[in-house]
């Protein structure tokens, strides 16, 4: 179902043009506009730090303004346009521009920043690039959009799924970009999906909400929230079917929710400096609140980390991190493992430490992705975090950039 | 009034004694025992962490049995005797052989451990120790008695200091380790606090929770809180006179206070593989507890710390970090700045970031303390945390030790 091909302009009904407007150094892409070619319903999920930059202030309030409608998303990276005097400013006149230039209503155009923070961003080289890229909008570019939203990722991310109820087919295309912090200051999670169902606006959101909770909330790469975080979802209804009774919302809540844990997953381990995507698979927990709290505890520990990066089964700071949540651990029925069935190596049983083989549970730790398994014996709730080791390298792109 | 040669022998009624009993390797120290010469009033403070170590678990009961006395602290370094079957009986043991060598009665014995989580303590080693150690007491040797329950620290952590109150004189003393993990799952703060006032055990045990919450309780290594962390203190009565009315419970307070931020700065500079004491200092904010949230969030920010270790005054990384906790930063207030008065640079006020020179800014970054200012100007509450910074060395010590 998944397409590692697709993009945003998988699903009928979008596209996208991407160009180098001088924001990031080298010619690199760095702003990139996307259009749906009419008035699309739209949702939106922001960061939570009461540090908000400039456009994720503007288009909360451009959904609000517009009851959850939207046509264009212009998105550029190299600057977060976050916590200087005039970034309202510049989140103001260069989407004016770009309704302008589409000939569509100003209060249907998203915006989005990623990059560093506390330098203004320049309006003019963006306002110089807009009315080239409306007049260059195609469906082919969807990676290269992925491309111009990169700031440290080390690939692009972009994928799509297509999905079918009651006889019915339509896709969902996202492109994504990772929360490494590769450069001061620079770190955010971007991601802008699409979809060709109808769907009302109060639906979308609804469902956009749902599958953030069990996808990019349970991203950890090094703890620290962005100022410009933000996920838009976009429907076109060019795939001709309304996503309204409750089998096509779950259908369409399964398919989503499948693509974004997908893109989690990508952004986690290509984490700053990671070599490793760790998943933390959280089972028979008494409730999902508690499953992911604890998941995310122990993706989020800097000490399992490091062992992690060392390929050492350190299993102590696993039940530490958990731990520090204030979760009651029930120690007689919990099982601890590395690894998924089959090769399944048990740590932690009975209420004590079992014997493991230590050279075996390392090369599991070797591997691209290592899976830690906490089962709670306790109720049936499941849940699952996904984060990355802490590198020596991970410092190292974050301590020394500007000595 | 801060003694650096102080220790928990300064107060006037307590002995203490040290010893290799092969937990650690290489003959190191690493069994101490403390004794009030007569039974003590006794207070207590213990980790969160629902993953409790037996010693904690144990030395928790015996407060509450003997109401808030206790003449002996055992504590062993090397092993946290956290996770393995037979915890609670080597507590238990070891705790009765101490009061049978003392002819002391058995509830009055606390007990500590720290080191690896999840491999057995063997009681033996200890038990054959202890008659040793209980005729090899004296008032001379309190900082061997820091250097014995010592795991990754660089260097002893004692003090002690004295105050005057209506014409008396007392003293506390202490020793700590610190919360750096040197070793795999090692990592615990223990500190054992003494005083020669007379004083009850609830008016003991407010002021000791009091100032453990602006000082330990304000420190972040790495985020990772341990399943042994404990503070003790006992208080002899043997200078001569109660600590009762309000005037004597605050000089009381206002001296052990002095003296665990004083150590909680020790436990936080030394911090693994840390350069630099990081002090966050949180001024005019509407209320105590948004003042140590908000710098607890800043000192324990990787991406702060990490620009700290590289000399590179990313003051954004301050800010969203401050906002990542969910508290209203009133940007049109703030005033963030670095160093202290004298010698400060303001990084951002009036609601945007302020030109400053870099060079400069950098070289304070230079210096073994960096502090963080952050002015709400909101309120009179003010808080103070403390940290280190993230070092490459801190990703070796903990990836690198097993493999």
């Amino acid at each position: 179902m998944l397409n590692l091909k697709g993009s945003v302009t998988t699903p009928k009904g979008f596209r996208v043009a991407a160009t180098a407007a001088g924001i990031k150094k080298n010619q690199q892409l760095d702003l990139m506009l996307l259009v749906a070619d009419t008035t699309a319903t739209a949702a939106g999920v922001f960061t939570k730090n009461r540090c908000q930059a400039a456009p994720v202030l503007f288009s909360k309030e451009q959904l609000q303004k517009s009851g959850g409608y939207a046509t264009a998303i212009l998105c550029n990276s190299g600057n977060a346009n976050c916590l200087t005097s005039d970034g309202a400013t510049v989140s103001q006149a260069t989407a004016a521009k770009v309704a302008d230039a589409l000939q569509i209503s100003p209060e249907h155009v998203l915006v989005a920043s990623t990059g560093v923070i506390g330098v203004p961003l320049p309006a003019q080289p963006i306002i110089e690039q807009v009315e080239d890229l409306s007049t260059q909008l195609n469906t082919a570019d969807g990676a290269i959009a992925a491309q111009a939203i990169m700031t440290t990722d080390t690939y692009a991310k972009h994928a799509s799924v297509t999905f079918t109820y009651n006889g019915h087919t339509a896709s969902i295309g996202a492109i994504a970009k990772g929360s490494g912090m590769i450069h001061p200051n620079m770190g955010t999670m971007l991601s802008f999906i699409t979809t060709d169902v109808a769907i009302a606006p109060d639906l979308l959101q609804a469902a956009l909400l749902e599958a953030t909770e069990t996808s990019f909330n349970q991203i950890s790469v090094d703890g620290d929230m962005s100022t410009n975080d933000t996920v838009f979802l976009l429907a076109s209804g060019k795939a001709g079917w309304t996503v309204q009774d409750d089998g096509a919302v779950q259908a369409f809540q399964e398919a989503l929710t499948t693509l974004m844990i997908h893109l989690a997953k990508s952004i986690a381990g290509d984490g700053e400096g990671a070599e490793h995507l760790i998943v933390c698979k959280v089972l028979g927990a008494d409730t999902l609140t508690n499953a992911r709290t604890l998941a995310k505890a122990v993706i989020s520990s800097n000490l399992l980390k490091c062992a992690v990066h060392g390929h050492d089964a350190n299993w102590g700071r696993i039940l530490s991190a958990a731990g520090q949540t204030g979760i009651a651990l029930p120690l007689d029925t919990l099982h601890l493992s590395l690894g998924t069935m089959g090769t399944e190596v048990t740590l932690f049983q009975h209420g004590t430490a079992q014997p493991f083989d230590e050279a075996f549970a390392s090369q599991m730790l070797g591997q691209p992705v290592v899976t830690i398994q906490l089962n709670l014996g306790q109720g049936d709730a499941n849940a699952e975090a996904y984060g990355c080791d802490l590198s020596a390298e991970y410092v190292k792109i974050n301590a020394d950039y500007r000595s």
